[in-house]
């Protein structure tokens, strides 16, 4: 059965009532907004209430490299809650919302696989509680009204051909990426170069994930800087003088939402931005909410460790408050074997040799996670064609590094198939954590970036273009450059170029451009040919999609 | 107070769980799907129950030419609503959803006003249940599925420059009318030009607001036109195999939602075309349900009877499957006046040569409705500086022509101030009403143009410009010429000139372009200078909105 035919045999048969999973968490109907009976946003009311609660344990899920040959963080994930539960643990789970673009496209949804879901998986994959829509929705009220101001006598003297704010849309759409607007006549707006940015890629995507209230959220939203005057002075929202019309916009959103399992472990999915274009982490007030409720709260970070990770320890803790008493890398024979030189469709066949190879690049992950003083464990997901010599060269090739592996069978089976992870997981949390930062907070931009470039990524130097060194003089001159650095990189590589696999050195990175993103509170460093907005395939999944006429969805995936 | 002001001090208070006001209409809280406690959408499994119900009598609520001055058609729509439930009759509204838009730009809301508001009105008035976002997903993936198609191949022969489906957005934003996009090279899409709407002017609108139900949507959805081929053959959404997950998109979208007056009157209110550029009248599914549930189902169309009110009777009625029994034509003396000559700062002062003069508006409505063979009730919705006088003036004139006009306090009063309209409701509804077609349904385009231009805009004649002829040939050559005509064109006249006012007659109508509209199974006449994107003006209303800590909204209005 596919991951839609198993969630759909378990939502007609099996899901509860989202009021019953709440109770489970100590949670009233009425601290509920419910959207169906499934779904739920948690109330101010009820947040408000939560804000002394002391924490319990954290969580990191992370991973290798993504690859074509699929890791499975997410099902991992959800595997680990379930498996916490039958082992009698108060887990909840806090991931990110999918994203509409990549369902559309190729990647597909984003709530796990097999028997470890979130449901209701269609509802999750579209348009879930509008969160996407309503910061879709503020993106581009934003940049209507930033139009509207220069079309109206510009009163700020913002300059058209230094505007920063761009426009999104939720859906992989490469024609937008360049685009010039106000063509028309004096009557349909000034004429300028701009594109659209994926929904999640948008600078009020990270703040809505980074505020702490919605008190919060204003006061981030105020300080974006949506470009310059012609005598390069910031313009902000403040500025604009729009700030509480774009608040208002993301009243319902700032609040998680909650989902269940099909196993009914509690699952907040809140906030979606992509690691490799953003900071790649679920809400701070859904983990929080989950720590606050949970004795043990499993979240995850998108892509590798070496983006939603590191930016999960660097950019997320500080806010959240808490960092991870246990981290997870989740690693599949197949991706190391296709690390190590194997090529997609041999990836069946055992292959010691190229998976030796490979594993050059969960080592990388390992140590790089360990330098920040949290026992880690590795999460073996094991598919079918997986040899058992495989999982045990990669069982021992972790103990030498003094780290536990252990496979994980969730899609096939569930939390049943996740409970030597999650023995593994309560004895992490038994060692001690001392997290170390990477780094000093008050260090200078091109300070922090070679220093995740060298630790993290295991490159040698930092290249940046005239572009880059233009946006950091003008950061450094708004005194901007002690804030943390958000690392926009491809996904597949440790390095900025997506075909060096395994575990490349003695690389440079190469900085085409530093943004500021005030709201957000970091600079987001543009390396490589990372694009903030997808393009469909050859064959979008869309093609294979469909709706009865009793309105079940089917080609979802 | 303000509307906002009076619907938060209800919404607090008063407001009854939407499971009680479905209750009223012998709908069970299993026949909804909840979005919070106040807002709901009623399910495929209720609707089906439904389909062989027979239908309570139509009440359509329309008005003169909108002016500055304000009528209230929404505000009347709603108190008369709550009048025939104090007058022991089960009514029920069917209003459209308001879109962000003008919400952010100038003419704020659309849940009425007053004490005669559908609530929770900021709810409404945002995000509400997700429709126009959902709308606006569905067109721009649509969109972007296009582009792709060019980018990987172009295998159907599509003409870049005859791409007839534009991206949309909910916003006011003039400066996306017309744009540039797919520059940046190969790998960022093919160049060409296009322009975004705004979303209720898109088909997608008025083809939810059309649909039966999921099955006749995405039939509907197949046979959209996206654009022609370099042979000028067409190329429909079928063709591009996209069918299901367009309609995927809309799963929900099509589904009724469920609210209630400030006096507990069920509303639905569900699907939002603007009357000007698109057919301007709410979901035949949600006029449906309210003509099954209630004895009395009331019903508004948007902008002026020359617009939204033809095209509920030329375009909607075909399809719903039902005429109305009775139209209200919502008229203000302020307004009146306005169409005579009085300045707008000259409205508070009595006036009745003006009035006089501009009675020949709502003249022009009155025997323009009486036409279709349905009795005519005139509603003055009364403002404080209006006269005895000015009012007695109307009502003696709208006797006159055979038409009982009643003035109305509903703003004010709410249902109280709406007994005499809707005692005079009711005894029109006593009358026979012999719906007779303005045109035969098998006419050609022209034919149908040139008899809404004479008999309900009162012209002399429709001249085309060569594009509009061009399109014409093509429509022809198609076999679409027989299809009913959807006429885009200013509200604030008969004519399509916004500054005639009154009853201008002699004039012609210049016709720009005609385009096929294969989905909602219509064609979009597009005359004068209307356009179908809208603009922000130079004090848009977002700069006095606000949201505080709380989450509790203000400045909307």
């Amino acid at each position: 059965m596919s991951d839609i035919e198993i969630a759909q045999a378990n939502e007609a048969n099996q899901m509860k009532p989202i009021t019953e999973i709440a109770a489970t968490m100590g949670l009233a109907a009425d601290d509920l907004e419910q959207y169906g009976k499934s779904k739920a946003k948690i109330s101010f009311e009820a947040l408000n209430r939560l804000k002394d609660r002391p924490f319990g344990k954290l969580v990191l899920v992370t991973s290798i490299n993504p690859t074509p040959a699929g890791e499975g963080k997410s099902t991992v994930t959800v595997g680990l809650g379930d498996a916490l539960r039958q082992r009698g643990q108060n887990a909840i789970i806090a991931l990110r919302e999918p994203s509409l673009g990549p369902v559309m496209g190729m990647k597909g949804g984003a709530t796990g696989g097999g028997y470890a879901q979130v449901v209701p998986m269609e509802d999750i994959n579209l348009h879930f509680t509008g969160d996407m829509h309503a910061l879709t929705s503020a993106v581009d009220t934003l940049a209507a009204l930033i139009d509207n101001h220069l079309q109206q006598g510009n009163a700020l003297n913002l300059d058209p051909r230094r505007i920063l704010w761009k426009r999104a849309l939720d859906i992989n759409d490469r024609a937008l990426r360049n685009t010039v607007i106000g063509l028309g006549g004096p009557l349909s707006g000034v004429p300028r170069e701009t594109g659209f940015d994926i929904t999640v890629a948008s600078e009020l995507m990270a703040v809505l994930c980074l505020a702490e209230d919605l008190a919060d959220l204003k006061i981030r939203i105020s300080r974006i800087v949506v470009g310059y005057t012609y005598d390069k002075q910031p313009v902000t929202v403040a500025d604009l003088e729009v700030t509480g019309a774009i608040t208002m916009l993301l009243r319902d959103a700032i609040k998680p939402n909650l989902v269940q399992t099909l196993e009914h472990t509690p699952a907040f999915i809140h906030g979606g931005p992509f690691a490799n274009i953003a900071h790649g982490c679920n809400s701070v007030l859904a983990t929080r909410t989950a720590l606050q409720l949970g004795d043990i709260a499993i979240t995850e970070a998108g892509f590798g460790a070496d983006l939603g990770g590191e930016k999960f320890l660097d950019i997320k803790t500080p806010v959240l408050g808490k960092t991870p008493d246990s981290i997870v890398i989740v690693a599949t024979a197949r991706a190391l074997k296709y690390n190590g030189g194997s090529a997609l469709n041999e990836l069946q066949t055992e292959n010691l040799d190229a998976l030796a190879k490979g594993f050059a690049n969960l080592k990388r992950h390992i140590q790089n996670m360990q330098q920040y003083g949290v026992p880690v464990v590795v999460a073996l997901n094991r598919f079918t064609s997986d040899t058992d010599a495989e999982l045990q060269f990669l069982i021992e090739a972790c103990a030498k590094l003094k780290v536990t592996a252990v496979t994980a069978t969730v899609w096939a089976d569930g939390g049943a198939g996740g409970l030597d992870l999650a023995d593994a997981v309560l004895a992490s949390l038994n060692e001690p954590s001392h997290f170390t930062p990477l780094m000093a907070a008050d260090a200078s931009a091109e300070s922090k970036i070679a220093t995740i470039v060298r630790k993290i990524y295991g490159g040698a130097d930092v290249a940046y273009d005239a572009k880059a060194l233009q946006s950091l003089k003008l950061i450094a001159d708004n005194r901007w450059d002690h804030l943390p650095v958000c690392i926009a990189k491809t996904q597949y590589s440790l390095s900025d170029d997506a075909k060096a696999l395994g575990a490349p050195t003695g690389f440079t990175v190469h900085v085409r451009d530093v943004i500021p993103k005030l709201g957000a509170g970091f600079l987001v460093v543009m390396t490589g040919n990372v694009l903030t907005m997808p393009g469909l395939p050859k064959h979008p999944a869309a093609l294979d999609m469909d709706v009865d006429a009793t309105g079940k969805i089917s080609g979802l995936f």
